[in-house]
């Protein structure tokens, strides 16, 4: 079981419209919800791959009900007509708050197929719901193959809440991933988890370099094990104890890119508990990653174009020289 | 008691943001969450003038779950914090349906003041559920001292629909108000409503013509007893079997014209069953409308600014010869 952990969840609302006019009245033509937040998105990937996954984080009011009753519905049962049934069940062990769950919606203007964004605050989370995640999350950890901990924080919980998470799964022996930003990364990463998956920003706030190969090894001296780099288009960076990869998919691809980091993570994580040499969870997490942006609903992934990419992802070693590296970013295939 | 009919309720959501980018990712600095639809507007503000209230229209799932908890703690025990002691109740009758209550969101721009409305469909109403509403009107249309029917149909429902709650209300030998817009009017308006209230637009479509005067006096040959014409910052045209009149605000205010056309209606049945001569119903709804554009809550009424602008409303009888009309709409003050 691989868990995944998502403090900040939320019920992420589509709006399709004929087009977005700012400062006037849009009527809206369709409407869907689903369960979001990072760690939820993972978990569907992975189920989507066959491994059975738990969600956990915070959940609470009218749109934490609406969240819970619909990832049931997704669940074996109550699959939508996109899964497959060879997918493993993901499993609700979501902790209540007293506040009530953010919602996230998304307006694609059906003209241009843009999106605009409008993510609500998170509710604010007391010391003591804090104090009885943290009891759930050890029980759960301590049987995990592996755990995620995706996203941002929601108020109330304090910036060094990922390094106490981290901690806690190294404790236990298992194997934690982690994909956040800002200064829950900077504290999260010097806890030392096996495995950190910023993008380019993400990566370039934490060390202060745009240049992608010497600022995964900077965060490699950080505290990451190893570090992913997700560089949207070109692909994924890594840089491990095994030695440094880049990893590209076959051709540029368009589309929505939303979710396309949380199925890399989802790639990523089922090579570690496959224990796959690290270029093929490379080229998962890439084909994983592409597949996404393929797919016509947001932060779901196009199987055929997965099973088409898989075997298509170029996977490069790198130099293990970085005095080498030119200061430039290189072109990538 | 005046009964209001809200077919299409919503869930108005409100979210203030510092600026509104679209393509982008918004973060919401502020979310607040109200019952709405006009007919509840209306009834909101009649509320605050004294007058009972009972609303109806359909309600469901979720989302409608929310309306009326929130419209619940807005009555006496739950009143928020504008609210006044001489506020009537406002008492709950919506129909439950199976379908979900849409939202409505209104993107608050703090940098320019604009707001970006986004308006979910409403639910589909079924037969069976028209059948029960009907039922459930009949009986509460028989008490009322007066009857309102306002805002857009839900999908389902026949667009001769206000054409029957009218007839059923004037069979009950009560004054029945109506404001909507589109077919729903030219059918609903041929029933013979005691008064329709529409804004220029919606005369326009009605008539044909863009001269205020001459179009009001053609919607009241299409049926309507008496027609008030709301004309924005140019205040009220009324054409009633006692004569003409515009009423106007003593200047011109700026804000936020949300529920300034509910205001007005509210205005107009208070002083309806009130008895009021019409100058005096005019004059009410004038200062209510441009009072709630000054409250700094959409929807709300600036109670002082309202008792401030009431005597100062300028009131003048128009003339009985639309042929001595001219063709280009007047300067109003």
């Amino acid at each position: 079981m691989i868990l995944t952990v998502t403090l900040n969840t939320a019920l992420d609302i589509t709006y399709r419209t004929a087009a977005l006019t700012p400062h006037a009245t849009n009527r809206v033509a369709e409407v869907s919800e689903r369960p979001g937040g990072k760690g939820i998105n993972v978990a569907r990937v992975l189920a989507a791959l066959g491994h059975e996954s738990v969600v956990t984080g915070f959940v609470g009011g009218r749109t934490g009900d609406a969240l819970r009753e619909l990832l049931a519905a997704e669940g074996p049962g109550g699959r939508p007509a996109h899964a497959s049934a060879s997918d493993a069940p993901v499993t609700d062990a979501l902790v209540p708050i007293a506040g009530t769950t953010r919602r996230t919606i998304a307006v694609v203007d059906e003209t241009t197929g843009d999106t605009t964004q409008l993510n609500e605050p998170g509710p604010t989370v007391t010391p003591a719901e804090w104090a009885a995640f943290l009891t759930s999350y050890e029980g759960l950890a301590a049987r995990a193959d592996a755990v995620a901990l995706c996203g941002s924080l929601p108020p109330g919980i304090h910036v060094g809440a990922y390094a106490e998470l981290v901690r806690l799964a190294r404790a236990a022996g298992r194997p934690v991933l982690l994909d956040t930003s800002g200064e829950p990364l900077r504290r999260g990463i010097a806890a030392r988890p096996d495995l950190v998956k910023p993008n380019a920003d993400e990566l370039a706030q934490l060390t202060g370099s745009r240049e992608p190969l010497r600022a995964t090894r900077d965060a490699r001296r950080r505290g990451g094990r190893s570090v992913v780099a997700s560089l949207g288009a070109a692909g994924l960076l890594a840089a491990t104890p095994d030695g440094s990869w880049r990893a590209a998919p076959p051709m540029a691809v368009r589309g929505n890119p939303t979710g396309a980091g949380d199925s890399a993570v989802a790639g990523l994580l089922s090579g570690l508990v496959e224990r796959l040499p690290w270029p093929e969870r490379l080229a998962r997490a890439v084909a994983l990653s592409a597949a996404t942006v393929l797919a016509p609903a947001a932060g779901e992934f196009d199987r055929e174009a997965y099973a088409d990419l898989l075997p298509r992802v170029a996977v490069t070693e790198q130099s293990s020289q970085p005095e080498q590296e030119p200061h430039a970013p290189r072109q990538h295939r």
